[in-house]
């Protein structure tokens, strides 16, 4: 499991020439690290006097953020096996019109876990979005930098998740499915972005 | 280490209400990550017939990528190192005038390190933004979403960096130091926003 694996090791494998894991496993640790960082931010401000009007609201952040958190983290091997499942409907065997028709099916079928997968990343980025910005001006000021920091890596893996879906939707034959995915992955983005730039507003008007 | 530790390690530690590893740490991971996906994207191009016109330009690029991997991943332990010096500044004693002025310099000295390692991230992110941009239309067109968001990581790397050096410069007293590096984060930003910007119009034009 690559989650098992070292930074050190798991950043050799990504720059290495297989192509798994990838862009989509990478937005997944974004995500997770997103999530980590507002974790971190809620435990700096649980217990403090000043932040002591919100505790409720932060515990329950803190929790929403440990199970997305865990969640991503679990995608990141997800992400690459969506990919590979990919790899391996090529390789099926094309002799019988029965063996082009399976693997036909097996390569559409792999397509759609290939875009399902990294929009899973990208809901749950834009959660880790919505609850970074929950915690503006209810959490710790000196951790303000952390909770820029944690909302600029739930952006990117939005992005780069969204990224994802879109290049694999082209060869995807099914245009009831792909009219969906499009129309949503636009409002994530849309969104994404929305909360993205008001957090980054409220940081910088608020740091240094 | 922390970069010896597993990724899932590394998340948990990183949620902790341990201040350190942070915001800092999270974006040299996230600058590192970007430069794996610009090495990557150069393997998987290297050696095809599409790119050979490219290949020296590419070669340069993954060498480059590799080296500032390297750099980003130690960042992440130096970072969490530069924190921790200026805590124990703070801890210093202070009953003689000795003391407290000893305890000043090292507190001084402290927030010079923790705004000079973010602002040494903040660079190395916009040398990996500088090289996502070289491979635009010279590398695999297949990991075009990956080249996406290597430009995202780094990015995000970049943006992240800043906000740690932002709010660390109040606390210094060195006015012409501060006036040097807030005029450098204003162009690191700007020359980063707009090499991501002409990276992500290419990405979004040639992708799905």
């Amino acid at each position: 499991m690559l989650v098992k694996s070292s930074i050190e090791d798991f950043s050799r494998i990504l720059g290495s020439s297989s192509p798994a894991p990838g862009g989509g496993s990478v937005a997944a640790l974004s995500g997770a690290l997103g999530a980590d960082l507002v974790s971190m931010v809620c435990s700096l401000s649980i217990g403090k006097e000043d932040y002591e009007p919100f505790h409720n609201e932060l515990a329950e952040v803190l929790a929403d953020a440990q199970t997305l958190s865990k969640g991503l983290l679990e995608r990141i091997d997800l992400d690459a096996k969506a990919f590979n499942g990919v790899m391996a409907a090529f390789k099926m065997a094309k002799e019988t019109e029965e063996e082009k028709l399976s693997r036909k099916e097996a390569i559409q079928k792999g397509f759609k876990e290939a875009v399902l997968s990294p929009l899973g990343i990208a809901r749950e980025c834009l959660d880790v979005l919505k609850l970074s910005e929950k915690l503006l001006g209810k959490s710790n000021s000196n951790a303000l930098s952390d909770l820029g920091v944690a909302s600029q890596q739930a952006y990117a893996g939005l992005e780069g998740a969204v990224m994802n879906v879109k290049i694999n939707i082209p060869s995807i034959k099914d245009e009831v499915f792909n009219t969906e995915i499009s129309s949503e992955i636009t409002n994530i983005i849309e969104d994404g972005r929305k909360i993205k730039d008001g957090i980054y507003k409220y940081v910088y008007e608020n740091i240094g």
